[in-house]
Protein backbone atom coordinates (compact mmCIF):
# COMPACT_ATOMS: atom_id res chain seq x y z
CA UNK A 1 0.00 0.00 0.00
CA UNK A 2 2.30 2.59 -1.21
CA UNK A 3 1.98 6.11 -2.03
CA UNK A 4 0.38 7.71 -4.80
CA UNK A 5 2.91 9.11 -7.08
CA UNK A 6 2.80 12.28 -9.20
CA UNK A 7 5.46 13.86 -11.50
CA UNK A 8 5.07 17.32 -13.04
CA UNK A 9 8.33 19.49 -14.47
CA UNK A 10 7.75 21.66 -11.97
CA UNK A 11 5.19 23.61 -9.53
CA UNK A 12 1.73 23.32 -12.12
CA UNK A 13 1.61 19.72 -11.31
CA UNK A 14 0.69 20.94 -7.80
CA UNK A 15 -2.99 22.31 -9.09
CA UNK A 16 -3.03 18.14 -9.37
CA UNK A 17 -2.15 16.85 -5.99
CA UNK A 18 -4.98 19.43 -4.18
CA UNK A 19 -7.75 17.50 -6.80
CA UNK A 20 -6.19 14.16 -5.39
CA UNK A 21 -5.60 15.18 -1.75
CA UNK A 22 -9.90 16.28 -1.90
CA UNK A 23 -11.16 12.72 -3.30
CA UNK A 24 -8.64 10.53 -1.87
CA UNK A 25 -7.77 11.92 1.47
CA UNK A 26 -6.85 8.44 3.25
CA UNK A 27 -3.72 7.91 0.68
CA UNK A 28 0.06 9.20 0.92
CA UNK A 29 0.65 11.24 -2.00
CA UNK A 30 4.35 11.76 -3.13
CA UNK A 31 5.24 14.50 -5.37
CA UNK A 32 8.26 14.72 -7.87
CA UNK A 33 8.79 18.17 -9.72
CA UNK A 34 11.54 18.54 -11.84
CA UNK A 35 11.87 22.27 -11.45
CA UNK A 36 15.61 21.81 -12.19
CA UNK A 37 14.91 21.26 -15.78
CA UNK A 38 11.82 23.19 -16.00
CA UNK A 39 9.50 23.82 -18.59
CA UNK A 40 9.01 20.95 -20.65
CA UNK A 41 6.37 22.67 -22.89
CA UNK A 42 9.13 24.24 -25.03
CA UNK A 43 10.88 21.04 -25.36
CA UNK A 44 11.26 18.72 -28.30
CA UNK A 45 9.78 14.83 -28.12
CA UNK A 46 12.95 13.33 -26.94
CA UNK A 47 14.14 15.61 -24.61
CA UNK A 48 10.05 15.66 -22.89
CA UNK A 49 9.96 11.38 -23.25
CA UNK A 50 13.68 11.36 -21.42
CA UNK A 51 13.34 12.96 -18.95
CA UNK A 52 9.56 12.13 -18.14
CA UNK A 53 10.52 8.61 -17.79
CA UNK A 54 13.02 9.13 -15.01
CA UNK A 55 10.63 10.96 -12.75
CA UNK A 56 9.05 8.32 -13.23
CA UNK A 57 11.42 6.00 -11.86
CA UNK A 58 12.11 7.88 -9.37
CA UNK A 59 8.60 7.59 -7.99
CA UNK A 60 8.12 3.63 -8.51
CA UNK A 61 11.70 3.53 -6.71
CA UNK A 62 9.75 5.25 -3.78
CA UNK A 63 7.17 2.91 -3.74
CA UNK A 64 4.52 4.42 -5.60
CA UNK A 65 1.54 2.03 -6.12
CA UNK A 66 -0.06 4.32 -9.41
CA UNK A 67 1.88 7.03 -11.48
CA UNK A 68 -0.15 9.89 -12.26
CA UNK A 69 1.34 11.92 -15.00
CA UNK A 70 0.45 15.78 -14.04
CA UNK A 71 2.42 17.25 -16.60
CA UNK A 72 0.30 17.80 -20.11
CA UNK A 73 3.40 17.41 -22.30
CA UNK A 74 4.48 14.96 -20.80
CA UNK A 75 1.49 12.91 -20.71
CA UNK A 76 1.78 13.87 -24.75
CA UNK A 77 4.71 12.56 -25.65
CA UNK A 78 5.34 9.66 -23.21
CA UNK A 79 2.71 8.05 -21.90
CA UNK A 80 2.80 5.08 -23.98
CA UNK A 81 6.53 4.38 -22.99
CA UNK A 82 5.73 4.77 -19.53
CA UNK A 83 2.97 2.25 -19.78
CA UNK A 84 5.07 0.29 -21.53
CA UNK A 85 7.77 0.38 -19.25
CA UNK A 86 6.52 0.74 -15.82
CA UNK A 87 5.45 -2.01 -13.59
CA UNK A 88 2.80 0.30 -12.02
CA UNK A 89 -0.33 1.55 -13.64
CA UNK A 90 0.38 5.07 -15.41
CA UNK A 91 -2.51 7.85 -15.49
CA UNK A 92 -2.12 10.68 -18.21
CA UNK A 93 -3.28 14.13 -17.24
CA UNK A 94 -5.23 14.41 -21.18
CA UNK A 95 -7.25 11.30 -21.42
CA UNK A 96 -9.84 12.54 -18.67
CA UNK A 97 -9.82 16.23 -20.12
CA UNK A 98 -10.99 14.94 -23.48
CA UNK A 99 -13.60 12.93 -22.03
CA UNK A 100 -14.56 15.57 -19.73
CA UNK A 101 -14.62 18.09 -22.62
CA UNK A 102 -17.02 15.34 -24.19
CA UNK A 103 -19.37 15.06 -21.94
CA UNK A 104 -19.63 19.04 -21.90
CA UNK A 105 -19.79 20.29 -25.47
CA UNK A 106 -22.90 21.17 -26.32
CA UNK A 107 -22.37 20.28 -30.63
CA UNK A 108 -19.77 23.28 -30.57
CA UNK A 109 -16.59 22.71 -31.71
CA UNK A 110 -13.91 21.90 -28.53
CA UNK A 111 -10.52 24.28 -27.95
CA UNK A 112 -7.60 23.13 -26.58
CA UNK A 113 -5.42 25.55 -25.15
CA UNK A 114 -1.43 24.16 -24.07
CA UNK A 115 1.85 24.71 -24.11
CA UNK A 116 3.64 24.22 -27.76
CA UNK A 117 4.99 21.35 -27.24
CA UNK A 118 1.74 19.88 -26.18
CA UNK A 119 -0.31 21.00 -29.70
CA UNK A 120 2.72 19.87 -31.76
CA UNK A 121 2.00 16.58 -30.23
CA UNK A 122 -1.44 16.30 -31.45
CA UNK A 123 -2.61 14.20 -28.69
CA UNK A 124 -5.66 16.17 -27.72
CA UNK A 125 -6.38 16.87 -31.62
CA UNK A 126 -6.52 12.87 -31.92
CA UNK A 127 -8.24 11.77 -29.03
CA UNK A 128 -11.12 14.74 -29.94
CA UNK A 129 -10.95 14.35 -33.55
CA UNK A 130 -12.23 10.57 -33.04
CA UNK A 131 -15.07 10.84 -31.54
CA UNK A 132 -16.51 14.65 -32.84
CA UNK A 133 -14.46 14.91 -36.37
CA UNK A 134 -11.54 16.96 -37.29
CA UNK A 135 -13.32 20.02 -38.19
CA UNK A 136 -14.55 20.73 -34.62
CA UNK A 137 -10.80 20.41 -33.24
CA UNK A 138 -9.27 23.80 -32.45
CA UNK A 139 -5.72 23.59 -30.72
CA UNK A 140 -3.81 27.10 -29.98
CA UNK A 141 -0.28 27.12 -27.93
CA UNK A 142 -0.18 29.80 -25.29
CA UNK A 143 3.71 29.63 -24.26
CA UNK A 144 3.30 33.10 -21.96
CA UNK A 145 0.73 31.35 -19.52
CA UNK A 146 3.07 29.28 -18.12
CA UNK A 147 5.80 32.22 -16.94
CA UNK A 148 2.80 34.45 -16.43
CA UNK A 149 1.19 31.90 -13.77
CA UNK A 150 4.27 31.18 -12.49
CA UNK A 151 5.10 34.80 -11.72
CA UNK A 152 1.72 35.17 -9.96
CA UNK A 153 0.00 37.35 -12.48
CA UNK A 154 -3.16 35.84 -12.22
CA UNK A 155 -5.05 38.91 -13.13
CA UNK A 156 -2.46 41.59 -14.61
CA UNK A 157 -3.37 43.36 -17.47
CA UNK A 158 -0.87 41.60 -19.22
CA UNK A 159 -2.16 38.52 -18.63
CA UNK A 160 -5.52 39.71 -19.85
CA UNK A 161 -3.73 40.92 -22.98
CA UNK A 162 -1.81 37.83 -23.79
CA UNK A 163 -4.86 35.85 -23.32
CA UNK A 164 -6.94 38.03 -25.82
CA UNK A 165 -4.20 37.51 -28.17
CA UNK A 166 -4.31 33.59 -27.74
CA UNK A 167 -7.85 32.96 -27.18
CA UNK A 168 -8.99 34.82 -30.21
CA UNK A 169 -8.88 32.13 -32.82
CA UNK A 170 -11.12 30.37 -30.28
CA UNK A 171 -13.95 32.59 -30.36
CA UNK A 172 -14.06 33.27 -33.96
CA UNK A 173 -14.41 29.38 -34.52
CA UNK A 174 -17.45 29.31 -31.85
CA UNK A 175 -16.08 26.79 -29.50
CA UNK A 176 -18.61 25.77 -26.47
CA UNK A 177 -16.10 23.92 -24.51
CA UNK A 178 -12.00 24.97 -23.75
CA UNK A 179 -9.84 22.39 -22.07
CA UNK A 180 -7.31 24.30 -19.92
CA UNK A 181 -4.07 21.61 -21.67
CA UNK A 182 -1.41 22.64 -19.05
CA UNK A 183 -1.55 22.40 -15.22
CA UNK A 184 -0.56 25.61 -14.87
CA UNK A 185 -3.77 27.22 -16.42
CA UNK A 186 -6.17 26.41 -13.82
CA UNK A 187 -4.66 29.48 -11.99
CA UNK A 188 -5.38 31.85 -14.78
CA UNK A 189 -9.36 30.59 -15.13
CA UNK A 190 -10.33 33.91 -14.03
CA UNK A 191 -8.94 35.76 -16.91
CA UNK A 192 -9.48 33.21 -19.35
CA UNK A 193 -13.17 32.62 -18.37
CA UNK A 194 -13.43 36.40 -18.53
CA UNK A 195 -12.26 36.89 -22.00
CA UNK A 196 -14.18 33.17 -23.00
CA UNK A 197 -17.58 34.74 -21.93
CA UNK A 198 -19.72 32.99 -19.51
CA UNK A 199 -21.11 30.41 -22.20
CA UNK A 200 -17.84 28.44 -22.42
CA UNK A 201 -17.31 25.93 -20.51
CA UNK A 202 -13.96 25.53 -18.90
CA UNK A 203 -12.54 22.23 -18.82
CA UNK A 204 -9.45 21.49 -15.98
CA UNK A 205 -8.53 18.26 -16.21
CA UNK A 206 -7.72 17.96 -12.01
CA UNK A 207 -10.63 17.17 -11.54
CA UNK A 208 -11.25 14.66 -14.11
CA UNK A 209 -8.15 12.68 -13.13
CA UNK A 210 -8.62 12.74 -9.57
CA UNK A 211 -11.98 10.35 -10.30
CA UNK A 212 -10.58 8.69 -12.35
CA UNK A 213 -7.51 7.47 -9.89
CA UNK A 214 -9.66 6.75 -7.65
CA UNK A 215 -11.30 4.28 -10.06
CA UNK A 216 -8.03 3.18 -10.89
CA UNK A 217 -7.41 2.26 -7.31
CA UNK A 218 -10.47 0.45 -6.32
CA UNK A 219 -10.64 -1.44 -9.33
CA UNK A 220 -7.00 -2.83 -8.49
CA UNK A 221 -8.10 -3.00 -5.06
CA UNK A 222 -5.15 -0.70 -4.10
CA UNK A 223 -7.13 1.65 -2.33
CA UNK A 224 -6.62 2.80 1.08
CA UNK A 225 -9.81 2.62 3.71
CA UNK A 226 -11.06 5.61 4.38
CA UNK A 227 -12.32 6.67 8.37
CA UNK A 228 -15.20 8.57 9.41
CA UNK A 229 -15.36 11.42 11.52
CA UNK A 230 -12.56 11.62 13.76
CA UNK A 231 -11.08 8.69 12.81
CA UNK A 232 -11.10 9.94 9.17
CA UNK A 233 -9.39 12.95 10.59
CA UNK A 234 -6.58 10.40 12.19
CA UNK A 235 -6.92 8.61 8.62
CA UNK A 236 -5.33 11.39 6.75
CA UNK A 237 -2.58 10.48 4.65
CA UNK A 238 1.04 12.15 4.37
CA UNK A 239 1.79 14.30 1.31
CA UNK A 240 5.58 14.18 0.35
CA UNK A 241 7.30 16.84 -1.41
CA UNK A 242 10.50 16.12 -3.68
CA UNK A 243 12.06 18.63 -6.16
CA UNK A 244 14.81 18.41 -8.23
CA UNK A 245 16.31 22.29 -7.78
CA UNK A 246 14.36 24.56 -5.15
CA UNK A 247 14.16 27.54 -7.02
CA UNK A 248 13.60 31.71 -6.20
CA UNK A 249 10.45 32.61 -4.74
CA UNK A 250 9.49 28.89 -4.23
CA UNK A 251 7.04 29.33 -0.69
CA UNK A 252 4.94 31.69 -3.15
CA UNK A 253 4.76 29.94 -5.88
CA UNK A 254 4.24 26.55 -4.09
CA UNK A 255 1.44 27.80 -2.20
CA UNK A 256 -0.24 29.54 -4.75
CA UNK A 257 -0.54 26.09 -6.51
CA UNK A 258 -1.29 23.71 -4.17
CA UNK A 259 -3.82 26.36 -2.29
CA UNK A 260 -1.86 25.93 1.32
CA UNK A 261 1.80 26.79 2.08
CA UNK A 262 4.17 24.08 1.55
CA UNK A 263 6.63 23.49 5.00
CA UNK A 264 8.92 21.03 3.95
CA UNK A 265 10.50 19.65 1.00
CA UNK A 266 13.38 17.48 -0.29
CA UNK A 267 15.79 18.02 -3.18
CA UNK A 268 17.12 15.74 -5.95
CA UNK A 269 20.43 16.70 -7.21
CA UNK A 270 20.00 15.45 -10.59
CA UNK A 271 23.56 15.76 -11.12
CA UNK A 272 24.88 13.24 -8.83
CA UNK A 273 22.51 10.51 -10.97
CA UNK A 274 24.09 8.01 -13.04
CA UNK A 275 21.39 9.21 -16.05
CA UNK A 276 21.25 5.75 -17.64
CA UNK A 277 20.05 4.74 -14.33
CA UNK A 278 17.27 7.41 -13.70
CA UNK A 279 17.18 9.21 -10.74
CA UNK A 280 15.99 6.57 -8.28
CA UNK A 281 18.52 5.89 -5.52
CA UNK A 282 19.70 9.40 -5.28
CA UNK A 283 19.81 10.57 -1.42
CA UNK A 284 17.36 13.08 -0.92
CA UNK A 285 18.34 16.59 0.93
CA UNK A 286 15.76 17.38 3.67
CA UNK A 287 14.81 21.88 2.98
CA UNK A 288 12.77 24.31 4.82
CA UNK A 289 12.04 26.61 2.07
CA UNK B 1 44.65 25.87 -31.41
CA UNK B 2 41.10 25.20 -31.01
CA UNK B 3 38.34 26.86 -30.85
CA UNK B 4 36.88 29.58 -28.67
CA UNK B 5 34.16 27.96 -26.44
CA UNK B 6 30.87 29.55 -25.41
CA UNK B 7 28.18 28.35 -23.43
CA UNK B 8 24.50 29.80 -22.49
CA UNK B 9 21.95 28.75 -20.52
CA UNK B 10 19.82 28.54 -24.18
CA UNK B 11 19.67 30.50 -26.72
CA UNK B 12 20.48 33.71 -25.63
CA UNK B 13 23.86 33.40 -25.68
CA UNK B 14 24.58 34.03 -29.49
CA UNK B 15 23.93 37.23 -28.98
CA UNK B 16 27.22 37.29 -27.46
CA UNK B 17 28.32 34.35 -30.01
CA UNK B 18 27.96 37.25 -32.24
CA UNK B 19 29.88 39.97 -31.39
CA UNK B 20 32.60 37.13 -30.74
CA UNK B 21 32.36 36.99 -34.72
CA UNK B 22 32.77 40.13 -35.71
CA UNK B 23 35.40 41.03 -33.24
CA UNK B 24 37.52 37.72 -33.65
CA UNK B 25 36.56 36.64 -37.57
CA UNK B 26 39.43 34.29 -37.76
CA UNK B 27 38.68 32.12 -34.90
CA UNK B 28 36.74 29.05 -34.91
CA UNK B 29 33.62 29.07 -32.75
CA UNK B 30 32.10 26.40 -30.56
CA UNK B 31 28.75 27.14 -28.80
CA UNK B 32 26.94 24.94 -26.23
CA UNK B 33 23.33 26.34 -25.73
CA UNK B 34 21.69 23.90 -22.57
CA UNK B 35 18.49 24.26 -23.97
CA UNK B 36 17.06 21.04 -22.49
CA UNK B 37 17.39 22.47 -19.33
CA UNK B 38 16.90 26.60 -20.10
CA UNK B 39 16.25 28.56 -18.25
CA UNK B 40 18.83 29.24 -15.80
CA UNK B 41 17.36 31.98 -14.35
CA UNK B 42 15.04 30.80 -12.05
CA UNK B 43 16.63 28.04 -10.52
CA UNK B 44 19.21 28.15 -7.43
CA UNK B 45 22.74 28.44 -6.78
CA UNK B 46 23.13 24.78 -6.66
CA UNK B 47 21.97 24.07 -9.88
CA UNK B 48 22.95 26.46 -11.96
CA UNK B 49 26.39 25.25 -10.42
CA UNK B 50 26.43 22.04 -11.60
CA UNK B 51 24.77 22.63 -14.77
CA UNK B 52 27.35 25.63 -15.95
CA UNK B 53 29.96 22.77 -14.98
CA UNK B 54 29.08 20.59 -17.17
CA UNK B 55 28.57 22.76 -19.97
CA UNK B 56 32.06 24.14 -19.66
CA UNK B 57 33.94 20.49 -19.45
CA UNK B 58 31.76 19.84 -22.84
CA UNK B 59 33.36 22.99 -24.33
CA UNK B 60 36.85 21.79 -22.85
CA UNK B 61 36.47 18.28 -23.78
CA UNK B 62 36.05 19.25 -27.36
CA UNK B 63 39.31 21.72 -27.44
CA UNK B 64 37.96 24.54 -26.06
CA UNK B 65 41.36 27.39 -25.62
CA UNK B 66 39.63 29.31 -23.71
CA UNK B 67 36.18 29.31 -22.36
CA UNK B 68 33.38 32.26 -22.50
CA UNK B 69 30.33 31.93 -20.14
CA UNK B 70 27.73 33.47 -22.27
CA UNK B 71 25.02 33.53 -19.74
CA UNK B 72 25.01 35.95 -17.11
CA UNK B 73 22.73 33.58 -14.14
CA UNK B 74 26.30 30.87 -14.89
CA UNK B 75 28.92 33.88 -14.36
CA UNK B 76 26.90 35.23 -11.26
CA UNK B 77 26.82 32.11 -9.62
CA UNK B 78 29.75 29.59 -11.01
CA UNK B 79 32.59 31.78 -12.03
CA UNK B 80 34.19 31.15 -9.12
CA UNK B 81 34.41 27.02 -9.63
CA UNK B 82 35.23 27.15 -13.58
CA UNK B 83 38.37 29.50 -12.68
CA UNK B 84 39.22 26.88 -10.48
CA UNK B 85 38.56 23.82 -12.28
CA UNK B 86 38.92 24.43 -15.73
CA UNK B 87 42.24 24.14 -17.70
CA UNK B 88 41.92 26.88 -19.70
CA UNK B 89 40.70 30.70 -19.25
CA UNK B 90 37.71 31.48 -18.40
CA UNK B 91 35.95 34.92 -19.19
CA UNK B 92 32.29 35.84 -17.75
CA UNK B 93 30.25 38.33 -18.81
CA UNK B 94 29.43 40.34 -15.98
CA UNK B 95 32.68 41.66 -15.22
CA UNK B 96 33.12 43.04 -18.71
CA UNK B 97 29.42 45.18 -18.01
CA UNK B 98 30.56 46.52 -15.45
CA UNK B 99 33.91 47.62 -16.85
CA UNK B 100 31.79 49.43 -19.56
CA UNK B 101 28.97 50.71 -17.13
CA UNK B 102 31.63 52.55 -14.79
CA UNK B 103 32.82 54.28 -17.93
CA UNK B 104 29.78 55.16 -18.97
CA UNK B 105 28.38 56.59 -16.23
CA UNK B 106 28.24 60.29 -15.62
CA UNK B 107 27.85 60.26 -12.09
CA UNK B 108 24.42 59.12 -11.71
CA UNK B 109 23.01 55.66 -10.30
CA UNK B 110 23.69 52.95 -12.33
CA UNK B 111 20.77 50.09 -12.71
CA UNK B 112 20.88 46.45 -13.64
CA UNK B 113 17.70 44.34 -15.26
CA UNK B 114 18.61 40.75 -15.02
CA UNK B 115 16.79 37.50 -13.99
CA UNK B 116 15.97 36.92 -10.35
CA UNK B 117 19.02 34.31 -9.93
CA UNK B 118 21.90 36.86 -11.21
CA UNK B 119 19.90 40.17 -9.00
CA UNK B 120 19.48 37.76 -5.70
CA UNK B 121 23.62 36.68 -6.27
CA UNK B 122 24.55 40.00 -5.95
CA UNK B 123 27.31 40.13 -7.80
CA UNK B 124 27.22 43.15 -9.99
CA UNK B 125 26.13 44.74 -6.95
CA UNK B 126 29.03 43.68 -5.59
CA UNK B 127 31.08 44.97 -8.20
CA UNK B 128 29.28 48.27 -8.55
CA UNK B 129 29.59 49.23 -5.33
CA UNK B 130 33.15 48.59 -4.85
CA UNK B 131 33.91 51.64 -7.45
CA UNK B 132 30.35 53.60 -6.78
CA UNK B 133 28.90 52.90 -3.47
CA UNK B 134 26.27 50.68 -2.61
CA UNK B 135 23.78 53.67 -2.61
CA UNK B 136 24.51 54.28 -6.15
CA UNK B 137 23.19 50.79 -7.70
CA UNK B 138 19.88 49.51 -8.46
CA UNK B 139 18.77 46.26 -9.34
CA UNK B 140 15.86 44.74 -10.58
CA UNK B 141 14.87 41.40 -12.29
CA UNK B 142 12.90 41.27 -14.92
CA UNK B 143 11.74 37.50 -15.09
CA UNK B 144 9.18 37.24 -17.69
CA UNK B 145 12.01 39.77 -20.02
CA UNK B 146 13.08 35.98 -21.09
CA UNK B 147 10.17 34.28 -22.51
CA UNK B 148 9.05 37.38 -24.09
CA UNK B 149 12.21 37.62 -26.06
CA UNK B 150 12.37 34.10 -26.77
CA UNK B 151 8.74 34.66 -27.80
CA UNK B 152 9.95 36.72 -30.12
CA UNK B 153 7.68 39.86 -29.17
CA UNK B 154 9.89 42.56 -29.06
CA UNK B 155 7.54 45.48 -29.82
CA UNK B 156 4.70 43.85 -28.60
CA UNK B 157 2.33 46.04 -26.15
CA UNK B 158 3.04 43.54 -23.72
CA UNK B 159 6.68 43.64 -23.61
CA UNK B 160 6.39 47.39 -23.66
CA UNK B 161 3.71 46.93 -20.70
CA UNK B 162 5.94 44.71 -18.74
CA UNK B 163 8.77 47.08 -19.45
CA UNK B 164 7.39 49.89 -17.91
CA UNK B 165 6.59 48.25 -14.88
CA UNK B 166 10.09 46.66 -14.37
CA UNK B 167 11.80 49.54 -15.02
CA UNK B 168 10.16 52.14 -13.17
CA UNK B 169 11.85 51.94 -9.86
CA UNK B 170 15.16 52.29 -12.00
CA UNK B 171 13.44 55.79 -13.51
CA UNK B 172 12.23 56.88 -10.51
CA UNK B 173 15.93 55.90 -8.95
CA UNK B 174 17.29 58.58 -11.67
CA UNK B 175 20.11 56.07 -13.17
CA UNK B 176 21.69 57.23 -15.87
CA UNK B 177 23.15 53.95 -17.18
CA UNK B 178 21.58 50.34 -17.21
CA UNK B 179 22.93 47.00 -17.54
CA UNK B 180 21.58 44.11 -19.30
CA UNK B 181 22.20 41.90 -17.02
CA UNK B 182 21.22 39.13 -19.02
CA UNK B 183 22.03 37.74 -22.69
CA UNK B 184 18.75 37.64 -24.24
CA UNK B 185 17.42 41.58 -22.93
CA UNK B 186 19.76 43.01 -25.85
CA UNK B 187 16.88 41.96 -27.75
CA UNK B 188 14.54 44.02 -26.40
CA UNK B 189 17.08 46.95 -26.75
CA UNK B 190 14.48 49.22 -28.53
CA UNK B 191 11.80 48.51 -25.72
CA UNK B 192 13.76 48.76 -23.18
CA UNK B 193 14.95 52.25 -24.44
CA UNK B 194 12.05 54.07 -25.04
CA UNK B 195 10.95 53.44 -21.76
CA UNK B 196 14.05 54.59 -19.92
CA UNK B 197 14.68 57.60 -22.33
CA UNK B 198 17.48 58.67 -24.57
CA UNK B 199 20.01 60.22 -21.80
CA UNK B 200 20.54 56.63 -19.97
CA UNK B 201 23.23 54.38 -21.58
CA UNK B 202 22.07 51.04 -22.03
CA UNK B 203 24.91 48.18 -21.78
CA UNK B 204 24.70 45.25 -23.58
CA UNK B 205 28.07 43.45 -22.33
CA UNK B 206 28.53 41.52 -25.35
CA UNK B 207 30.47 43.79 -27.08
CA UNK B 208 32.58 44.53 -24.27
CA UNK B 209 32.91 40.79 -23.60
CA UNK B 210 33.77 40.22 -26.98
CA UNK B 211 37.11 43.18 -26.70
CA UNK B 212 38.10 40.87 -22.99
CA UNK B 213 38.27 37.79 -25.11
CA UNK B 214 40.30 39.31 -27.84
CA UNK B 215 42.72 40.43 -25.72
CA UNK B 216 42.78 37.39 -23.57
CA UNK B 217 43.95 35.99 -26.32
CA UNK B 218 46.33 38.03 -28.07
CA UNK B 219 48.23 38.06 -24.17
CA UNK B 220 48.45 34.74 -24.28
CA UNK B 221 49.31 33.54 -27.69
CA UNK B 222 46.78 31.87 -28.85
CA UNK B 223 44.98 34.37 -31.01
CA UNK B 224 44.84 33.04 -34.19
CA UNK B 225 46.24 35.44 -37.17
CA UNK B 226 43.78 37.68 -39.37
CA UNK B 227 44.43 37.66 -43.38
CA UNK B 228 44.08 40.78 -45.30
CA UNK B 229 41.32 41.56 -48.05
CA UNK B 230 40.50 38.09 -49.68
CA UNK B 231 42.78 36.12 -47.71
CA UNK B 232 40.73 36.93 -44.72
CA UNK B 233 37.75 35.76 -46.55
CA UNK B 234 39.19 32.41 -46.90
CA UNK B 235 40.32 32.84 -43.21
CA UNK B 236 37.20 32.94 -41.80
CA UNK B 237 36.66 30.75 -38.72
CA UNK B 238 34.22 28.10 -38.43
CA UNK B 239 31.13 27.79 -36.05
CA UNK B 240 30.20 24.52 -34.47
CA UNK B 241 26.40 24.66 -32.78
CA UNK B 242 25.87 22.22 -29.99
CA UNK B 243 22.33 21.83 -28.08
CA UNK B 244 21.23 20.04 -26.11
CA UNK B 245 17.80 20.06 -27.34
CA UNK B 246 16.52 20.90 -30.70
CA UNK B 247 13.23 23.55 -29.62
CA UNK B 248 10.28 24.50 -31.13
CA UNK B 249 10.77 27.27 -33.20
CA UNK B 250 14.40 27.07 -33.49
CA UNK B 251 15.03 28.48 -36.85
CA UNK B 252 13.48 31.58 -35.57
CA UNK B 253 14.31 31.83 -32.47
CA UNK B 254 18.02 30.60 -33.62
CA UNK B 255 18.34 33.25 -36.12
CA UNK B 256 17.08 35.97 -34.30
CA UNK B 257 19.41 35.83 -31.77
CA UNK B 258 22.64 34.84 -33.68
CA UNK B 259 21.30 37.61 -36.91
CA UNK B 260 21.41 34.86 -39.40
CA UNK B 261 19.91 31.37 -40.02
CA UNK B 262 21.39 28.27 -38.35
CA UNK B 263 21.73 25.30 -40.77
CA UNK B 264 23.00 22.70 -38.71
CA UNK B 265 23.13 21.63 -35.56
CA UNK B 266 24.40 18.59 -33.17
CA UNK B 267 22.28 17.22 -30.34
CA UNK B 268 23.97 16.32 -27.38
CA UNK B 269 21.70 14.04 -25.66
CA UNK B 270 22.07 14.95 -21.70
CA UNK B 271 20.30 11.63 -20.84
CA UNK B 272 23.11 9.40 -22.19
CA UNK B 273 26.02 11.24 -19.59
CA UNK B 274 27.10 9.34 -16.79
CA UNK B 275 26.78 12.90 -15.27
CA UNK B 276 29.39 12.95 -12.24
CA UNK B 277 31.23 12.69 -15.60
CA UNK B 278 29.83 15.44 -17.13
CA UNK B 279 28.67 15.71 -20.78
CA UNK B 280 32.26 15.29 -22.28
CA UNK B 281 32.57 12.18 -24.37
CA UNK B 282 28.81 11.57 -25.28
CA UNK B 283 28.53 11.21 -28.89
CA UNK B 284 27.07 13.99 -30.79
CA UNK B 285 24.18 13.95 -33.63
CA UNK B 286 24.27 16.17 -36.54
CA UNK B 287 20.82 17.67 -36.99
CA UNK B 288 19.17 20.10 -40.00
CA UNK B 289 17.00 21.83 -37.82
Amino acid sequence: MGPVGVFDSGMGGLTVLRELRRRLPAEDLLYFGDTARVPYGTKGARTVRAFARQDADFLVARGAKLVVVACNTASAFAIDDLRAALPVPVLDVIAPGVATALARTRGGPVGIVATRGTVESGRYQQLLAAEIGEARVVARPCPLFVPLAEEGLLDHPVTRRMAEEYLAPLREAGVDTLILGCTHYPLLKGVIGEVMGPDVALVDSAEALSVAAAQELTRRGLRRPEGAGRAAARNEGRIEFYLSDLPWKFREVGALFLGRPIDEVHTVNVNEAAWDGGLAGIPARKETP
